[in-house]
């Protein structure tokens, strides 16, 4: 299992600073969307540049010009990108070809999606499929990941994880803490995307290895 | 009507460019998607230093983040941002709210959304709701906007414009070129969204005066 420290709000000094403090616990790292729109690819281009043996993620949110975009982010050295599951299926079918012209990896964000949506995307088996509850559910409505198909509140939640996508590789985002680690862990996430839980806390080192030690502890049960 | 001159796949300074070709027969300025993500907001401020007269439309896409993402289009000068329909309802509400404490303005981007979904945004009177057929659905599927409700080979486009949207602001998006232009006027779009028809023309300053007068002209009828 991965840790992918999502990193938003921030300049990309504060980034490749937060970034530092803790990769010795952390796997994936992910330009968040809101450092992508602030910043633009200088923000992926910085984080490939400052750790070039870690897995960088440009979420860049895909919804259109699918082509366009994942290329902006492959050429700015990130080894995934997103793509939104609610956007057209065109649109992501452009995505899993432009990956695969590249050799790099496509995340699918299910944000928002039906399970008739997401048992459509289930046939990209080499995409990363992310549950995940957004800022705005959290912050605007309670809600938060804890468990797979148990969204706190989220009224307009996708649905669990159906037997189709057990065989997927899964990750899960949205409000993740230590307390709700060991119910994501029955969904078998090959990435957890951990973002506040480190990036606010007093000590973000001892947040991420505290994160590192409680998934080394549910694996070896 | 108001025609939006959308700028996308370039630099900034050949945005600029381009819409100083074309200013006198252009209403709105948008800082396309693919430029807010290659460039960050930096686009949007040289266009609104550049064209301080004229709407500068963000097409930011938000699907999450709404405060902070609409914070950053308004704070570098955007009058309009977009936020998708396709969003969580909570991002959109959070949308218009900041919209309301900035005084300005949101476009709900209509792309792949169902008509039960816009039906439920049609609430929200005081933004612009885009009907748009995607670039990856006209380029992948042969898809353009021609007519309100008529989608030429976009299975999943959005539905007509119905009873409780006529009353709506409504923008129109996706392949538009002089040809397609009579069939939209019944839309009563508030603003025409045009990009290649115009951006690619051998001479886009022709190509704009060409869509200013055969609006004017179809206006005169």
């Amino acid at each position: 299992m991965n840790i992918q420290l999502a990193l938003d709000r921030m300049s990309i000094q504060e980034a490749i600073d937060m970034a530092r403090l803790t990769e010795s616990y952390i796997d994936w790292i992910e330009v968040g969307t809101s450092l992508i729109k602030e910043f633009g690819m200088a923000s992926v281009e910085a984080m490939k540049r400052e750790f070039p043996h870690k897995i960088i993620v440009a979420d860049v949110k895909t919804f259109d010009n699918a082509i366009y975009e994942f290329e902006l982010c492959y050429k700015a050295g990130a080894d995934v990108a997103t793509v939104m599951g609610a956007s057209p299926p065109v649109t992501v079918e452009l995505c899993m070809k432009t990956a695969q012209t590249w050799g790099r990896q496509v995340m699918i964000d299910l944000l928002h999606t039906t399970p008739v949506e997401q048992a459509a995307l289930a046939r990209y088996g080499e995409a990363v499929h992310c549950f995940h509850v957004s800022k705005d559910q959290q912050e605007g409505g309670g809600s938060r990941l804890t468990r797979p198909g148990a969204y706190e509140a989220a009224s307009d939640a996708p649905g669990s994880v159906s037997e189709s996508q057990a065989e997927l590789r899964i990750a899960a985002a949205g409000g993740i803490t230590l307390d709700s680690l060991p119910g994501l862990f029955a969904m078998k996430p090959e990435v957890l995307i951990v973002g506040s839980a480190i990036t606010k806390a007093a000590d973000p080192t001892a947040a991420a290895r505290s994160f590192q030690d409680c998934i080394r502890k549910l694996g070896s049960r």
